[in-house]
């Protein structure tokens, strides 16, 4: 009884693409949810995903989604394959349903909270009439996280699978005087997030260096301000990772630092 | 009664406008929304459109609005005569109501479900007390459609019109040899949408072929993935048009195409 | 017994921050704020304030927050001295609430209904569990605004506080002749907002002119289209205050004007 108010109360549904905020793609994604579940609340995480970078895509989702309530449903399209011969499928964890293309988007939601089910998209009748070769989002995405929102099984959008797409995501490698890490993501301020996690380094008791030519950074900072404007730092990550970055600059810049870089740690 | 319920379940206004996202303008907007109607829903289709451009805000209204349950109420601000003479108005078609100034923008919309009724906006005391110069967004549109998604009967806002402003949309002419088409929009992935329609050419059976200098298009995809990497492609686009794209790549670059360009197709 | 039915159905919370709309930052904000209230209405002002530019956010939350109901929660993140001794604060107006860094963000908004309150937010339970360095938006002020929508009385937060930062904001200076004002905020149009408003000069009989090099421009328009197409003008701005424009162009980038310059008038 109390689980059905929570659920008719909150039939939430979050929107991650690369679709750009201009040509309206995204409104009528919302129309097509709205028409199917009127009570449905959408909140967008974001459409600037860098365009057909499933990678970026997958961070997004990883900094965002865990923060949502239990039963969220979670659309992601970031899709160079649209029309192509991958999925469309329905994940389940033990905490939220992603309806999103089989291409590896789930790979870091994966990490934190493991994938129990996934699930072809093969109901036509969930889907809009003409779908589209090139619009899965507003076609296929859309009215299946609609019906999802309103109750229904995961299991009813079609058969199970039994293994998903993942991306091949560096592990960071250590040893006592060094750490083998790699640039994960690029934020719009420029700030270079690592794969660099507790499980490798000591937060508590940093000690590390980094050098990039003749420039060296040592040390942990417990904020931006804390270093000087327009100095580079390290510090720890709004996910928990180290992350590289410069007061007030951009670090990706000042280092030519991209996602999928080594990044190497000495003391 | 279940009418009375669905309407108050439902009181949705969609926003469309060239303001863009910084300066907070839109959150004006939305806050003089739910100031008259705070059970009011509001849905972004997109703020982004090129400024000052009627004729890329009707495509997005054509591309979004339909998907959107009966009754909407959207509001579209592109506005390039906003404080001259021209006219605000309420168009009613059979589907839903559209709050915007008197320029053309409800073009698109009346070739899918035509404009049943004009109202010119005249009743004051649905603005803001004091109408400013250069934010009728804000100061006209925004309260007349929160006021409609009150219940308001569109006629109370002032009296109808019996025509209204429409902008001159080319139609695509064609023979057994030959396609005459235009760029209609150019979206942000710099893909090509034309007005060449289902009326004009069969795209089951699709033969016709574009040339641009010695790049020659044949013969339709059926998805972006199936071009190779850079490859230019043709595709039945999401309205249902022709349209030119790169998979991966933006084919208005690739062929220096812009909105209004001629585009000839031969078989 | 009404009021308590007017606040249940508009827990009402905005967002405006320098977040942009690429990495999640705003989501995952949204998320803690619907985990804690899902009741709670999320709307956004705006995430492209210029990076930690306190004085254009402020602008941006005068010319936005007054149009919101009573009682509306407005969190704001500009923020450059994140995880510094700057405190994180609640200020009460006759009129609503902000959840904001204490580093001048509610300067304009005194201006107009002078602060009440100032609270600290120092009650560690309001926060997220782990406060990250770098992440104030999602682990506190969201979770904050949050319990504030809920109905948490704001002295609960944390103790009073006596002050708070104000930035410096130039006053116009009138004689018969002559007006010194500054460029407050120059919008996404190039549009230059100046602080000469109804106090320094009468909109209803404007006799006054601004020259820069040779060109002079004289007078007060009621509407852009009032000037030819790509001539410079004076209008009155949507904020009461005079604004200097281009019909269709960009008056920052034609004067080579930015916030903070001077700005005279001759008559």
């Amino acid at each position: 009884m109390l689980e059905e108010e929570a659920l008719s109360a909150l039939p939430l549904i979050t929107l991650t693409t690369d679709f750009g905020d201009q040509d309206g793609f995204v409104g009528a994604m919302k129309g097509v949810i709205l028409s199917i579940n009127p009570e449905a609340r959408i909140v967008d995480i974001s459409h600037a995903v860098p365009r057909q970078d499933v990678r970026a895509g997958a961070m997004v989702l990883r900094g965002a989604c865990p923060y949502f309530p239990e039963g969220t449903v979670h659309v992601a399209v970031i899709d160079p394959g649209v029309g192509s011969s991958r999925a469309a499928v329905v994940v389940e964890t033990a905490l939220a349903f992603y309806v999103l293309p089989d291409n590896g988007l789930i790979t870091l939601i994966d990490q934190i909270t493991p994938v129990r089910h996934v699930y072809a998209i093969e109901q036509a009748g969930l889907c809009l009439p003409d779908v589209s070769r090139t619009f899965h989002g507003r076609d296929i995405f859309a009215p299946v996280a609609a019906h999802l929102s309103r109750g229904l099984p995961p299991n009813q959008v079609g058969p199970p699978m039994q293994s998903f797409a993942e991306l091949d995501v560096p592990a960071a490698v250590v040893d006592d005087h060094r750490v083998e890490g790699h640039v994960l993501y690029v934020d719009v301020f420029g700030n270079c997030i690592t794969n660099i996690g507790p499980e490798q380094v000591n937060f508590g008791a940093f000690d590390w260096r980094w050098r990039s030519g003749d420039r060296e950074v040592a040390g942990l900072k417990t904020s931006y301000a804390e270093a000087t404007w327009g100095e580079a730092l390290m510090i720890q990550s709004s996910n928990g990772c180290l992350e590289l970055a410069v007061n007030g600059g951009n670090a990706a810049e000042m280092f030519g630092l991209k996602v999928g870089d080594l990044l190497v740690l000495y003391r």
